[in-house]
């Protein structure tokens, strides 16, 4: 065992797949898609095609009909499902549920996962992850938690609101993170039923991104009434599951977004490539050529952090400080990139027609959710001081 | 004389004016705004507002009915305006027209002034500047021009495509550029009317800003027939009278974008005072405090910088590098701020909801148009690295 | 009155004959300087040739021998001093001293004025400001004080150890600040003579600056017995004087460092202009542009700025926030310019011999003394928090 | 295979015994180092220490007496070193040493490798490599190369200047790049002892680092004299043979740069851990939390796109790309590392006597030599639109 980079023969021939369906199939549909909006209907349609080309939830666990690859592996494969914002979607392995399919996978009951797991791997249904709450709620600072779950007769009635949940409207169910208890860190997950007739989805929180299909809502917890097979877990350990749950999901998050960094790249260097200014190739000026050359250096930085995280995590590290780590690298690399990439570009640029505009509003939010950039640095930062602490003596 | 940075008291009772509609009139207004796209009814809605104030066009020239303030005076004017995205439009100080209209102030004849300038101040009808084409055409660099327009008998015949026309869709008339000889820099400015029969808006671009009134345009000079008198400056002096408009054009950017960056800082800043993260408040979090502090400096420094570069436009330079200059930093320092009033604000912060969303897609592009950052930073270099050679000899 | 940014005939006349002063005296004098040391001899050599040509502290007080000019004035003459990093000790406006010549001025007894203040501005000897401390005394923190000052009869006995008390090495005073009482903030100055037995210069702190006539030194108090009369200020107004002092010696800083910035950017940049690379001056390429323009950029932004905060110093604000602004972005964008201009120069831009390289080492340490970035930042965020909380009540 | 960032046993093993050699043996005489300069006879006795704890070489080739580990291995390894500036010297992988041995080892004649390669590997003299040139000459275009070789009866006979030779006073040979005929590319290398009369160290430049043994020196080749046998490598090959060295001359560079700045990160976290700012742990300082976190994520990021590039070296790729994103990465991810760490300590920080302030001197011009960032840029940027023009087709 050394220091080594090769890609497994499988990964490479799965990833190159991936390639020519993300060319073949889901580019010819971004620009409609664009116009109007991302709905469950082209969910099903892009989700159709790639499992007739064997392409299908790659990361998610084999018994239950994912591709059983580990997330090492899926590091190449998600990053070239991301290549088109329809890419995560087609393949099953977008955010959230592709979290919630890694979450439950570790902790729901046989019979849960036969009722919840199975479908969504399967892309039945969707789903969506219902922790984020209007202030004074829960948001970077999950201990803030404000609903509440409280037992009753043979199960439990939970009480709140929630706000920015992804993929709520049209969701089949929801993880639920609830308060069940006075003390700090009291909170359990539940699963919520969408036909739970205390579940109302109330409204969209209109933001700049277009592609996340349900998008991201703000939802009622009417009196939720769940019996007892719907704790998430085990009463009292939400925090502790949602820590199960944030490690790989940022990391996919970083592989998906690399995906997308990397197209606005190659179509404003394509783009650069093609044009002229003041007489001469744009790839011939200096501060063109910085650009590309910064993007360059900042895809591949971004890469080999990210594979170095994924590979501590795969290997047995909890993974929190790595991922915290590649979280904030990633996400400000990326998105540097894509600004790049729109400056590269000039007016078409801020387009949806030249894709880079899209993908630059689109992407702005990953520096925030999952953990802001400021509040990873700050657990960076403890860590770090800590260790240095402990050596010290 | 001596350096001062005394704002004159009718500049200050104008400005406190402009404050009091921007947030009693215009904020109520920008959330269906957003929902809705900005229309002429709006506009008309707005403008009548607004003039019902006696806030109206501050910049434009007294005798056609502009408020006869000089653009150092307007600085502090037009930043108060763009404190609502909706602000510049109801005062009649956005682009495309402010530009024109200083343009058509300083090279149209009296019979054009009369024709084109009085209704453009007066809100009558709005306008657009023709000059940016899909490649290989005029953008970054306006040489590249393909546009032409060909002599008739009694007058000219303008045939091309242009592209990114901002505010052409409802523009009652246009500037349009085209070559109008063979030798570089042989080109003219005609006035065509919107219902010249030859002038095809084709469709939009669709871009990721929301607040141009009439768009992003694609438009079709399908053999515009115009006579004589159509000729704006003089034929062949495109160029040139394209560098009037360009200078103040470039500076009003800067003013109306610096009041939206003061306003996402206020909203994202006003929030943080009443939120509560890890148990104290956002503002007592060192890297809250940071984002502020960056804020508060960009925004003084990019005034500073501003007001120096506009005060040696209106004592007599021509402007061009100082211009230069000012935009580079200001539409940087701008977009840094919008993008840390984002991240202060969170997941919210991205979203129209909180307008700060809104500001930051709609920013982007002003690093872009009217001459983009590097094209800006090539033109100063070339111009200090002539002055050091001439002072070297 | 109105924004202008004229500069007066007499401050642009005496600015002329700073710059003839320090090219024709100066910057011949530098590389020996670098060689060896900057010392008294050399001190007392410039400082005579100033004064024959009439160029004499600017801002101190005229009817202590100083020029009378203001600071908004001497904004402007400080930096063409600075222009070499020996032209603020030639014309006796350099650190530490123009601040105690101005807190002399504002504070002391018209005896202590006619001891220490006189012969101060006259160039006659040198003196230092004895704050900082070792770790856990007094540094960006200074309430951390710990050298105490105790009653005696008729007088004080002054104990402790400062440290990095820039010029105490030759110094013929020092003031020093110690406490006098057990309340937070209860502090005392004290005018301390170098002949004092109790005042021992200990070493020198070896740092990578350079011009600091009388270097960074360690000093021990051991027992200094002073009288009544060297009490400067009042009993217990240690930390309102320390403001008194602070304000304008953080812009004049800003002001001598600009000069500095403006020298490493202008050799730089001729030689830019003088040298090829890959067959092209090397002014023609696009990235030694990007440098160019950006340091044109940074060095316009930093002066409007710095003239701004003191123009409102000057006309009657306090200055805190003016000045801490300026201070973080003036030490920030003169570091950035100082390293473009060494990037720009290649190798020979970490020399002396191209005086870059030691602009580069010695301009570091300006972020961090007279408050670090980080100190004028947190003060800057809690002001602009407090000024929201109050206008939304 | 698969990816993997496993360090094998024995590398651990060799790293550990660096780590303690620093430790115990290095660190305790940097002080005094740093007074009175590098010189051979620190030299020789550091390296004598190293040898004699069986730490010697790592990179060099085995069977001339080095440690025989490919790079790869030695990444770990020379961060090791750099670990103190004076690691490197003393294991013998300092630069331009280890370059000019692994140019050696690949392309030195049996005879030359027994006479100029073992005894270099041993310890027994230094080298230097004489390429940069005053200007107009090779610097950061090598093409540029004014010094000329003219073919002698026998031998050649060299002729030029070379300036900024790392190494050169006290160096036992050097390896010499001249001209060699008219032609663009025609120039050779030639081994040139350093006793050849013709072979003068005129003078040192005068730079800000301070821990180059034999200093960055100014040559003159007078008439330069030397046998067929001197040639190092074929005729006309030295700029193919300059890039054998510089691919892994780069790499290095980045290995040892990386130690440097882990030292700086560690020596400031260390110090904020122990003091305290307005009441609180330095640590829990937001900003400082920031300053730690980012030095933290830029380590990371560095070491994982440094081990890439390197691994695509060691198993044979050429390298050029790889290296030259690696070395803009690392060379400013150091910088950024030691800027901050300067900032997090203070006043102390810009001291040799904390070393942060020596690492910060010394560090600069690893952006510029072995190729400047913006050369890298250009080049990088090159390739990859021609990259991207090939794969369109």
């Amino acid at each position: 065992m050394a220091i080594d980079f090769t890609l497994e023969d499988d990964v490479v021939a799965y990833r190159d797949r991936i390639v020519a369906f993300v060319a073949e199939e889901l580019i010819p549909l971004e620009q409609d898609t664009f116009r109007t909006g991302l709905t469950d209907d082209l969910r099903r349609d892009i989700q159709t095609k790639a499992r007739a080309r064997g392409l299908w939830a790659p990361q998610a666990a084999g018994e239950y009909g994912g591709g059983g690859y580990d997330y090492l592996q899926a590091a190449t494969l998600l990053e070239a499902a991301g290549y088109s914002l329809l890419g995560p979607l087609a393949l099953n392995c977008h955010a959230p549920d592709e979290g919630n399919i890694h979450l439950l996978t570790a902790v729901a009951t046989p019979e849960q996962k036969e009722r919840y797991l199975r479908p969504l791997i399967g892309g039945e249904w969707r789903s969506c992850f219902a922790m984020t709450e209007p202030p004074p709620g829960a948001g970077s600072d999950p201990a803030a938690l404000q609903t509440t779950a409280t037992r009753t007769d043979g199960g439990w009635v939970i009480a709140g609101e929630k706000t920015l949940i992804t993929g709520a409207d049209g969701a089949g169910f929801s993880i639920v993170m609830a308060r069940t208890g006075d003390e700090a860190g009291a909170a359990t997950m539940f699963l919520v039923d969408a036909d739970n007739p205390g579940w109302v989805v109330t409204d969209h929180v209109r933001t700049i991104d277009s592609v996340a299909v349900g998008g991201h809502c703000r939802v009622l917890l009417d009196d939720v009434a769940v019996a007892d097979d719907a704790v998430l877990g085990d009463v009292g350990r939400a925090f502790a599951n949602a820590q199960v749950r944030l490690v790989p999901a940022r990391l996919t998050h970083c592989m998906r977004w690399l995906g997308a960094a990397q197209r606005a790249h190659d179509i404003a260097l394509d783009r650069a490539n093609n044009r002229s200014l003041f007489g001469e190739p744009l790839v011939h000026h200096g501060m063109a050529q910085q650009l590309i050359a910064d993007n360059e250096i900042d895809l591949a930085a971004a890469r080999a952090l990210l594979w170095h995280a994924t590979w501590q995590y795969t290997t047995g590290a909890k993974g929190t400080e790595q991922s915290s780590r590649a979280k904030v690298f990633v996400s400000e690399a990326t998105f540097r990139i894509v600004d790049r990439a729109v400056q590269l570009a000039g007016g078409m640029g801020t387009t949806d027609e030249l894709v880079i505009g899209r993908i630059f509003a689109d992407i702005r939010a990953f520096r925030i959710y999952d953990g802001a950039s400021e509040v990873h640095r700050m657990s960076i930062a403890k860590r770090a001081a800590r260790r240095m602490a402990e050596q010290q003596h």
